[in-house]
């Protein structure tokens, strides 16, 4: 009926996803006090920031001081995101991010011309300049990346069969160099997944590539994030970006004021909930996602930092 | 893998569920005003409200007022709840609601002295009598439920063969009295539920009794509740209890200022997103859960209200 895995690999985002979307300036000391309070969580692989323009994202400003500021915690791996090759080169140059090159592809023609100006063949053609850039600078890449894989506010529904098309042209591009990808993750951008499309897309994609790791970003937008991080789990989906207290959401995807990202705590609390390990301490986590409320000045989705944790229920009635 | 059912029948309970827990004093208009709302929305079956002590429960005091003031729509079913003779003779009064015997029984013990002040054994006697209430009135009993069926504040984790003698007892207990039950349903009352837990629980039923129909009544306090109601999905489950905009909440249950109940405009979507039909119209549920947030005055925590329905964006691109 079920094939729940036994752990699960938790990227966070909050600190990029999250800081990014939020309408007001957030003083750069209070966005590392979040960062290293995830850290202490048991969080491996958190993304701390943004490269990208500051005129479209003025948020992401200060992604410099960011990364200078923080204080990192042996045995956690941070990153940041860029979309382009200056935002590459900020990157590099703080020296202090591991830097995890990808190929990440815009499944919807749509949304990749409205945003980035390029047909999905021109996408193909730009991540192997991209690739190329990577292989240059000795920037490991093992991961692909499908966006806006489950549906468009700009194109529609998207077909399993334009995804695995898409899936297929990856796995091409990152032979052609001689890269062995070990993630593929499906991003749910605009948030058009319901648990019933997870598991046709993910079922599609392990029976074509039944070895091939597999990666969700889900987007709560409608309600679904976590019900589609469940029937994820079940298909054997490992390997989950996520928001503490549910911050986040797509600048540019066309809904204001809807829920963000999938929220951490909440995935985190199904996660052990249902004997899936996670490594992380999920009362520190609570404390984050308050921490990042206190940050954003307002209140922010995620339902386990209201409902609290069970094991303290546990212990109070043995 | 799944056994979706085609079709699901959905128990309205937001103006009960809901406006029983929130803070302030409700207009009964606007009660009225949100019950004939969704009347409109192709809601078959509504819970209006509550004949509880108006001294325990406040909100409820003007439940005659309520039941006498809305505007009955054919075809719809409109229901009350009641947790005593004394209830029921107030809901029997009305002479507008459809009156629905049940079987009801709080799986916790605990939480069954502490409400009721009766242990499982005093429940099970409390249920023979109010049985032979209905049968001696002639009020119809069509449902077996179990509350807190899945965890409790007060006692902990229950497990599954604790729920499974509670089941048969309510069976043999309907027996006696030549009562064949159309409905089982279970209660998430203080939210301990995860999809896994509602899989192991209703598998389990589903096995001992293949032909029963299965309800379940979620709540939302630690966001699982669409997960939670999509596992019951998987296992047949094609009957729900739920609030528009994810109004209510457990006024007892010991958990302030958590989510309410699984929200109705967000489980018809995922329904109607996965080919499950709900008879409703979710644009006007969506209006409806607006109307709700503004009657209560503040933001309630159903996401589809804000993330929007899918299908208007479906037409704007083809």
């Amino acid at each position: 009926m079920s094939d729940l895995p036994k752990s699960v690999s938790i990227n966070e985002e909050g600190p990029r996803e999250g800081f990014q979307i939020e309408p007001g300036s957030i003083p750069t000391a209070r966005k590392i006090e979040l960062i290293e309070a995830l850290s202490e969580t048991g969080l491996k692989h958190i993304q701390v920031t943004s490269f990208v323009n500051p005129k479209r994202v003025p948020g992401m400003a200060d992604a410099e001081e960011v990364v200078r500021g923080f204080k990192p915690k042996p045995g956690v791996t941070y990153t940041g995101l860029w979309l382009n090759e200056k935002g590459l080169e900020r990157a590099r140059a703080t020296g202090k991010l591991t830097l995890e090159g990808k190929i990440s592809i815009y499944a919807s023609e749509k949304f990749s011309m409205r945003n980035n100006n390029r047909t999905t063949a021109q996408e193909f053609e730009y991540a192997r300049r991209v690739l190329d850039n990577y292989m240059e600078h000795g920037i490991p890449v093992e991961r692909g990346s499908v966006a806006a894989a489950f549906g468009c506010n700009y194109q529609g529904d998207m077909p399993v069969a334009t995804i695995m098309d898409i899936v297929r042209r990856i796995f091409e591009l990152a032979q052609e160099h001689g890269i062995e990808l070990k993630e593929l993750s499906f991003a749910d951008t605009m948030a058009w997944a319901t648990p019933a499309h997870i598991k046709r897309l993910i079922g599609a994609v392990r029976e074509k590539y039944p070895e091939q790791r597999l990666s969700l970003h889900l987007h709560d937008t409608r309600g679904m994030g976590i019900a589609n991080a469940y029937a994820g789990l079940e298909m054997g989906v490992d390997m989950f970006d996520s928001c503490v207290a549910g911050l986040g959401g797509c600048p540019f995807a066309g809904h204001k004021g809807a829920a963000g990202n999938v929220c951490t705590e909440d995935l985190v609390f199904m996660c052990e909930e249902m004997g899936i390990e996670t490594g992380i301490d999920l009362d520190k986590l609570i404390e984050c996602a308050r921490l990042a409320e206190d940050i954003v000045g307002h209140p922010l989705p995620g339902s386990v930092k209201l409902g609290g944790n069970l094991d303290k229920l546990r212990a109070s009635v043995h």
